[in-house]
């Protein structure tokens, strides 16, 4: 891609400057088997959000706040409108059944290969042995043990063989090759547009991704939790590390505030409060469901023996 | 579906009611082999996007505007805020390549059948002869001509051969038949997220998806257009008539000025003035691309012979 | 206006009806001394909430499933989607003030009264005595105890007599009077668009506000907050009473896992852990700023003496 | 404002630098009596948007398109998402009723200046002697010939003295002066969330506000145009030479597709088609509204006489 050419030219600029994320900046970080994510551009810094935030305060502020505090502040008492100063544009590349759950998403900017207009390439996701996991019991949207190597080896072998066939017939439906010449002259050439539904789910796709910081940090939030799926959840730990060097402030408010926070509903609060004072709380004089208690002790440690 | 019940209950409301859309709610209109467009529920009606523009223009207001002159004028001037009082539900089964497409429409609201948490049916997309078109040599994302009996024959087999085949790999992973039975004791159960990844983009999935009526006409306005894909136009089409028959108003407001109507650029209208006196034009005096300049004769059906 | 005509026709529809928000609909709910709060029209209700869920999990489902149950399990585990389902229209009559504030919700469709068409009515907000509360000291944007009986006489008498004179003068900037007839031929009328920047930020302004449930739960958590300021809430808490009788169990669901709930950052709950488990925790051990402790310790009632 | 210091500061960075905005960054451009506008940070330029495109046309693309016709086919097809690439951040102070126009624009990131939690200043708008018009009679939301110079002094008069006298009401009622300092320590401070409320509409506020390009073109397609509060459009006129500085090619395309293109219904293309076929077409036979046929001989500069 021509932007690499970039990589080593430096421009002077009047804008904030955030040094962690310009020594990554353009790198692939490598994601899946063929997938990655790269910084493209960025705009603002831990002190764009210090800034929005204190036009707010206006005249009655005392400068002598923190940034770091003021930003803590803000992610604690959810005054998310000061993280939306800052932006970010992301190059990456992902199989097409995570892109699918990623665009759900609505709160970005997005500009994808079109295989409407393009050609694809020969590239899918093949998980490796140690992700091939049984469809979890409890869970009905997760994984649970992983399969035997046998069982795998012959799962991950139809897998490549099914993709595998279903390219080769894309190219022969199409009738041109990767760089868009005619294999054979006496065959038609199916639109494009047609061809493409011939793959499967596991085929990459690229995009440009830019949002800002706000909505990334919701997108992250879903995405880097460990209920989200393992293939997605991969992106979004590559991404919560750019974070870490792009606005170190704001990403240390949001592992303190959201990410290792724990949210206690009404009937919660009380049993918190209700075992501080010394009294027993049990699933059925807890008020909650006991879906719900489960998930209460388990994130409180609580031993129910 | 358990609301094909409702089709025949009748409930008392005070809310306007929009006796065209009454008669079609709840029921599927098929759209490609095995997709539809079905209504699910709806808000407001002509006269709430006039109620709206009204409660604007206040007091000042002549009452003796006629409800559709009013509409044609918000249409024409672009008073789009109106337009968004009225919200309409759509249940759609489509093929997953036409959701992708579908769903960068970021400004509605959307429940997707899951395959991470629910079993796919073995259903996709095959187009009948007369759509297997070639690639467009003009236009990189459209089609040209159809392909012969013969060729096209062909290339549905292979596609019908790759997407029965995935299915059947597909349902080997995941061990279960669609009502979610084990099917062999003996094997085990790949994870549904991942098994998903064997099907094809011609699989058929269904969502709701709820917009209101401003963004849905910015929807049909590019899907209903010629130049977007066939697969995708059909549902716009039979969007279209439902609108037709829910604000009849609107609708005529949209075909007359959206649909139907035409944009010049600063250089397209300076030409229409000069011709209008008299003076000939030419693509080299026009001040006009060349692409533009065809685009624009092509648009006003003049004779450049 | 014209709707309250329509309080009692009852129309024949095929859609979902709630019939507790059926009995107000239409009926403006008194807030301050002359705005309301009033219904105009709604798509949706709890069951529509439960629907949109349920194509998302699919033929998977176990329809055993009881709607209240599910309902607080997407409410607690934050899956918004199906809460959008579910739209409201509000006619609603408020100070400018208040109004400013209001409109940072983005996420709602809005037409709104225009000073630029129309002519502003003599109406703006004047605090009850017992509303008149002093600049609180410790928070920058809160309240304190109220002024004397006296002092509170004192300043609303400023406020009545300087709104009534902006509004006098901005009667004699136009030359109109509220139905548009020219009060004296010699003078000119000032455009509208420039008169009214004479009033004062009191007057009432009025506007449609069609919102989806969703977006209508975070906008409530906001500002039927304690922390906001009185004479919004007041708009929210008439809107929460009617939540509870269109979607009476997405409100409980709301109440619950929202309104009485509290979230605890990762210092929180790991001094929540130690203290369960015996172990003493101060402000210095727990790792929190001072703030976030006297927060903390005021959530959970502990007592630092 | 601490962000003043930064004008002499270079930085160096890898991102793409648009010189042209870099000349003017800090800098605040005065608009109407005490108002600016000036760009703050930025994000992206032409090539930004270049770059964007030809990720969605991938390896077909040809690489010898020219980016500035690229961009002006971007912008006369409506692909409007590769424009959604770049950002800019504004600085920006205007009186509160036209804060009130602007701020109906959702698609835009604010912060602004809290009139709850700080001290208002002592600046409100006065318009110019030529800038006191009378109300249109034709257009029932525009302006007319302006008032006499005897006529608006009176008028300007009026404005002057109400504000200022609402002003230090104001500050009777906060009882603090700018600094925050108490001015009589026998009377009490009203909470400055109150006491705003007697400011009149023509005070002034600053923001924040950050937007993409393609919705900052949408904003300055309405608010630039000559049917704009006079008040709006020179913010509106000062932005566009922003962007000019900032984005050259986007510039000339948004001028040339947008702010001098002509959109015509589809009576109005049938009616050139006639006409340019030596056809007469009348009001009568035009198939248009009377209102629509004179906006369309308006915009083509028919003699009808």
């Amino acid at each position: 891609m021509s932007e690499d050419n970039q990589i080593d030219e430096i421009h002077p600029t009047k804008r904030a400057v955030a040094p962690g994320i310009e020594k990554i900046l353009y790198k692939a970080i490598p994601v899946l088997d063929h997938g990655f994510v790269r910084v493209v551009d960025y705009m603002g810094d831990d002190s764009a959000i210090v800034q929005a935030a204190r036009v707010s305060y206006g005249k009655g502020t005392k400068q002598t706040n923190q940034d770091r505090g003021l930003i803590q502040y803000l992610m604690r008492h959810r005054h998310t409108t000061p993280f939306e100063m800052c932006d970010i544009k992301f190059h990456i590349k992902l199989p097409i059944f995570i892109a699918r759950q990623w665009i759900r998403h609505r709160t970005a900017s997005v500009n994808e290969y079109s295989a409407r207009y393009s050609i694809m390439a020969n590239e899918f996701y093949i998980p490796r042995p140690e992700d091939m996991a049984m469809q979890s019991k409890s869970n009905k949207q997760g994984r649970d043990n992983i399969l035997s190597a046998a069982e795998s080896e012959k799962l991950l072998h139809l897998l490549t063989e099914d993709a595998g066939r279903c390219y080769n017939h894309y190219q022969e439906m199409i009738n041109e090759d990767i760089h868009g010449n005619i294999v054979n002259d006496d065959n038609p050439s199916l639109a494009r547009e047609l061809a493409r539904m011939n793959l499967t789910l596991n085929f990459y796709t690229e995009w440009y991704w830019k949002i800002n910081l706000h909505n990334l940090f919701h997108f992250l939030a879903l995405r880097a939790d460990p209920h989200a799926q393992y293939e997605i959840r991969v992106y979004a730990e590559a991404m919560l590390n750019i974070v870490k060097e792009w606005v170190p402030f704001a990403y240390e408010a949001f592992m303190e505030y959201k990410v290792n926070a724990a949210s206690f509903s009404g009937n919660g609060v009380k049993a918190i409060k209700a075992m501080l004072n010394g009294e027993k709380v049990t699933a059925e004089t807890s008020g909650m469901s006991k879906r719900e208690w489960l998930e209460f002790i388990a994130t409180l440690e609580i031993d129910q023996s």
